[in-house]
């Protein structure tokens, strides 16, 4: 079976450009997601994957949902075997802001080592990878030992609004032993890890309004309450001083963080001074009593994620806006709800909103956090699959991040295991200009995908 | 004398259409002078005004600064007399926000009496009463009493930046004996004002800087000081819950208002449910101790006039953003000083940056708060002017607002009066969409230039 292993991964090596090359071309389409004028590339990236697993001998449907469309596979093994489930999306963030990108986040670009390009290790380079696995197998001449899923979907960077529903009526999609998700990173550079964890969202935006059109300040400043400034207030009451969260009852369910895994999250490999130069700041923020990784990793957060209102042209207007708004979300942990939390937030704003304005609070994206169990033996596997690949046994990790579905299949799929394998790196820059995806990573992540088929077929 | 002025009346009422006519073709023109990209419409703007004059038998030039061009026309008396100095300005307020503007802002409507477009009361309407007076004076086949100097910028409305050195250049050009300005607004609908005290203005902008790069939220929220987050709780800290300002030494220089002028301020016309019911608001904001009229003439204000950073388009983005800003203004009254309140708000935002942000404080216009001797002649004068024009006596008022050049004109000129004659409405909507001039007001603007040409030349 070693031997087996072997031999594909001599394939995959060979074959580097190849698969290089057909990741870029995926790269180039701008799948975003929250972009209605999008939809045409969202289309052509779904039908490329989809012609990509034809290609390697697997059935596969682009199915339509309400919103963006699902991408459906299925391999047959010759011989009996477990059946994985791969999950992965192809829908990107938005790109902005456009101008600190120092390429076109659409036309890849190979630098030092990495390939730079929206969506390069969020998600397309990590979905791709298994798709590369099954052409590298089938490249070998052997047989693929394991049945295989794939579901890739087009909506995961606004919060896969569809994908409950689609699944609910199809649930035979989900008939698998184990699902696999490529949509994290590792826990450092070359460290690989499982995730058995990961944050929940609630995402909001707040809408303020207050006269009903924008004033001049020299005539009503001082008489109206400005919607700008109502606004920065109901924001600066969302956190203390010491980062803490001040919505009554925010932190209620939060688990009381056990102290072995505290322990073992600090010994986590972490370059505090090496992160602050990568980001360019003096001094982290954050809950003083935990250390960054746990704030990271254990502790919920609050951010405001974007902020408009009044002018923001070349010099001065001095206007009194009508309306302004924001966008902030929580990170979840055990045991919050999504639900709850939204709820207390909503009534928390409305708590502190001055007289003079109305204020509208939208829930727009929820999720809770999850928790997976690593003793199950489909993790132990995945574990000697990526130390296969990676040279080193993955380090068992949580992740700050929230993948909707993975709430989504736990909750559909009852106990069957979930494997969050992360092959991109914390510096990968996702979400932001400039994202990137470590070319040795993606081939360590094919050589894991190819590895874990094996080991999962072993009885 | 009251003869001569009763046969322009009579021109003037012929002659509506066509100075209406003369108007909106000025309306037309964007001359936005914050925006590079309208620099045409500036210069052609300055020309027709400048053609205007000439068309009037007045001497016109179009000089340059280094910014945009100042319209310099002077008339020559026949007779000797004094010298009245007309200060206007032709460039306008940026437009945004475009969507709420019932008509295009660039292409004037006549509706229910009023003229909507940019600029329509701001100032261009107002500044053409001047040129349609010595039109109308000549119609009437009159001698022009007075002598004119004509000065119309086109940087008004982003401070003048570069009036004063014109100016110290140009001195020749401030030799008068009074000079008249009209860009505000009357007391109320019909009710003809002096305005014998200007708010100040400090406008700055706030630059907040964070990490090197946006950052995804699930990966660093926690970690990092979000930008955005520093940037609300550093605008929160600008005012207390009853919109005191705390910035350190605000209030030092602050005139404490006179009783006799409180009460007189109080008893000017103000129907405060009709302006609740105008501006959709349920209830005014500001300093409680104060009448709301008060608030807007005698007391300082800050207010925040726009923001940015982080994700504003539809959906959602996860995103802790690089950087953030703001900006801001305070209106600023007798005794306080721009600079000295420029220089406090900075050291007042460095001392509540919370750290892990870099914060940058760029002022960008400034101008001090003006009082204008009310018992001088020509203020008399005025005051009888504009009885004939509109009817009844003018009220002496303070106003809301700012006109950089008063200050200039007060410190350059020294003792010289400053007629401050505004023909606007306080619900012309100034600076925000939907701007409009009553005709009514249009031609009673244009009377009162007329009679006060002819008093002033009485003695």
């Amino acid at each position: 079976m070693a031997e087996k292993i072997d031999e594909v991964f001599k394939v995959i090596d060979e074959q580097r450009d190849g698969y290089l090359h057909e990741l870029l071309e995926l790269l180039r389409l701008p799948s975003v997601s929250a972009n209605p004028t999008c939809r045409k590339y969202i289309e052509n990236a779904a039908e490329r994957l989809c012609k990509a697993l034809k290609a390697r001998g697997a059935g596969c449907e682009v199915l339509e949902t309400e919103g963006h469309p699902v991408v459906c596979g299925s391999f047959q093994a010759k011989d009996k075997g477990p059946t994985l489930l791969i999950y992965g999306h192809y829908d990107v963030q938005p790109p902005d802001p456009l101008e600190e990108w120092q390429s076109d986040p659409f036309d890849p670009v190979i630098k030092d080592g990495y390939v730079y390009a929206r969506g390069a290790s969020d998600d397309k380079g990590q979905l791709f990878c298994y798709v590369a696995a099954l052409d590298a197998i089938n490249r070998a001449g052997l047989q693929v030992p394991v049945n295989l899923r794939f579901l890739f979907e087009g909506e995961e960077e606004i919060g896969s609004p569809n994908l409950r529903k689609f699944l609910l009526h199809r649930h035979e999609l989900l008939e698998s032993d184990a699902v696999v998700i490529s949509d994290g990173s590792q826990a450092a550079p070359g460290v690989p890890a499982i995730t058995y964890g990961l944050r929940g969202l609630a995402y909001l935006q707040i809408d303020v309004e207050g006269p009903k059109r924008d004033l001049h300040s020299g005539v009503y400043g001082g008489i109206v309450v400005n919607p700008l400034q109502a606004l920065v207030d109901i924001l600066s009451h969302l956190k203390d001083e010491n980062d803490r969260v001040m919505i009554e009852g925010f932190y209620d369910d939060v688990l009381v963080p056990d102290e072995t895994e505290r322990a073992m999250i600090r010994s986590l490999p972490f370059d505090e001074e090496q992160l602050k130069e990568y980001l360019g700041i003096s001094v982290f923020g954050g809950e003083k009593e935990f250390h960054p990784l746990e704030r990271r990793l254990l502790r919920p957060t609050l951010d405001v994620n974007g902020i408009w209102g009044g002018y923001s042209g070349p010099g001065a207007k001095t206007v009194i806006p009508s309306r302004a708004g924001a966008k902030i979300s929580m990170r979840l942990v055990p045991n919050q709800r999504y639900k709850k939390i939204t709820d207390l937030t909503g009534q928390y704003i409305r708590k502190v909103t001055p007289p003079g304005v109305r204020v509208k609070v939208t829930p727009m994206e929820g999720t809770d956090p999850v928790l997976v169990n690593t003793k199950s033996r489909e993790v132990q596997i995945a574990a000697r699959a990526l130390e296969i690949a990676f040279g080193r046994p993955p380090v068992f990790m949580r992740e700050g991040g929230s993948i909707p579905v993975v709430s989504l299949f736990s909750e559909l799929m009852g106990s069957k295991p979930i494997l969050l394998l992360g092959f991109g790196r914390p510096d990968d820059g996702i979400h932001g200009p400039n994202e990137r995806f470590n070319l040795d990573d993606f081939f360590k992540g094919i050589k894991t995908a190819v590895a874990l088929f094996f080991l999962m077929a072993e009885r």
